[in-house]
């Protein structure tokens, strides 16, 4: 009997079908029963994380996320995951409101920058607000790492924007690439895809780069947590 | 305000993905919150209906789908979709388990196939099961037209379960493009994708058909309804 996973999705859609997509592939199958199950909130109507921590806005989605969880577990879910970085800021809310576990995508990625990391240092691909949070310093630092971002922030955000509006296209691209270069020429050679907006993008990395995506981290737990 | 779209899911999980594919390239959107919502049962644990209705299986599928809209509507539902054509055979067994109301796919793509077919025929690409339990022909009679089946129901059978462990490949392709064309050649040139395994491939149909996919149908209907 596998555990079924819930899902806080909708942050985007995209993403969230796009973690569903891994999930399938990631799961040897000969029938439908041999795939995890899942129960996914496509929750597109959560306040945007973008407005509320770099615009001002005043309205804290950790309400709607906290009875969004709820819900999930209403509806069955044993385990909790979360294909989006930036609303990992307001994970405590998430925890607070339910019984069952929610999966750390933050922690389980810098765990293994930890792994790939020989000089300290990890680029870190993702929102603007993901920085201004810090989202990732703590977590790297107790793994004695060091977070580098991406300076060309309004390029940042135009390309998290493009990708929500009208999908992968080559400006949001030519962004990344730029971004993922200049970590490199900072040092910053072991990166990671923070932003589940990028996810739609890998390919366009830097080579140069060592690059990992956060949603491949927590699909692999998501894999091991459903049979666990 | 949109209404939250319940997803009867994992019946095969790919189809679930697809429609919610579907779903969200039907929506013109500039942000996440243009999206319609979803909360997705990606539920892969479903007693087999290949086995329940054409192998003498024991095991009835109606309590898993009436628990499973049960907690669909926990989780916030307020309509239900299920992706998959086999299942509407036990669509009394959910609406009698819920309050909310479940769209109803057969009934949609009858009602699009009499705006198409001018000799009364009509094709339907599907499980043998559904041949079997007769889940269009009552529908389509109301609307004065004949379903005709592909005669071949061990290759049906054989595409349809290789779709569900390997996915596309050539084999099931050529099966479903035989079918097509032996319907074409029956006078049924008007034809329904009536499995969603089948709508994995559906450039595979004949071309000489006029074909549409009963899964496109249910998404038109749940654009429809979720801002209704």
């Amino acid at each position: 009997m596998m555990r079924r996973i819930g899902i806080l999705g909708g942050m985007g859609p995209e993403a969230t079908i796009l973690i569903m997509q891994k999930i399938l592939a990631g799961t040897p199958a000969n029938d439908d029963s041999d795939h995890i199950p899942l129960i996914v909130d496509q929750n597109t109507q959560i306040p945007s994380r973008i407005k509320h921590l770099l615009e001002g806005g005043t309205v804290d989605p950790s309400a709607a996320l906290a009875d969004m969880a709820r819900r999930l577990v209403a509806g069955g879910a044993d385990v909790l995951a979360m294909p989006c970085n930036t609303a990992h800021h307001y994970a405590d809310a998430i925890r607070g409101a339910v019984s069952v576990p929610m999966l750390d995508m933050i922690e389980l990625s810098c765990a293994h920058a930890a792994s790939l990391s020989t000089n300290g240092l990890v680029g870190v691909l993702g929102s603007p607000a993901v920085r201004k949070v810090g989202l990732f310093d703590g977590p790297l630092a107790r793994h004695g790492l060091k977070a580098i971002y991406a300076e060309d922030e309004d390029a940042t955000l135009t390309a998290i924007r493009q990708l929500k509006s009208v999908g992968p296209k080559p400006e949001a691209r030519a962004i990344l690439t730029a971004a993922s270069e200049a970590l490199c020429a900072r040092g910053a050679t072991v990166q990671m895809i923070a932003c589940t907006e990028f996810s739609l993008i890998p390919e366009s990395v830097s080579p140069q780069a060592t690059a990992f995506d956060t949603l491949d981290q927590l699909v692999k737990e998501v894999l091991l947590q459903a049979k666990a």
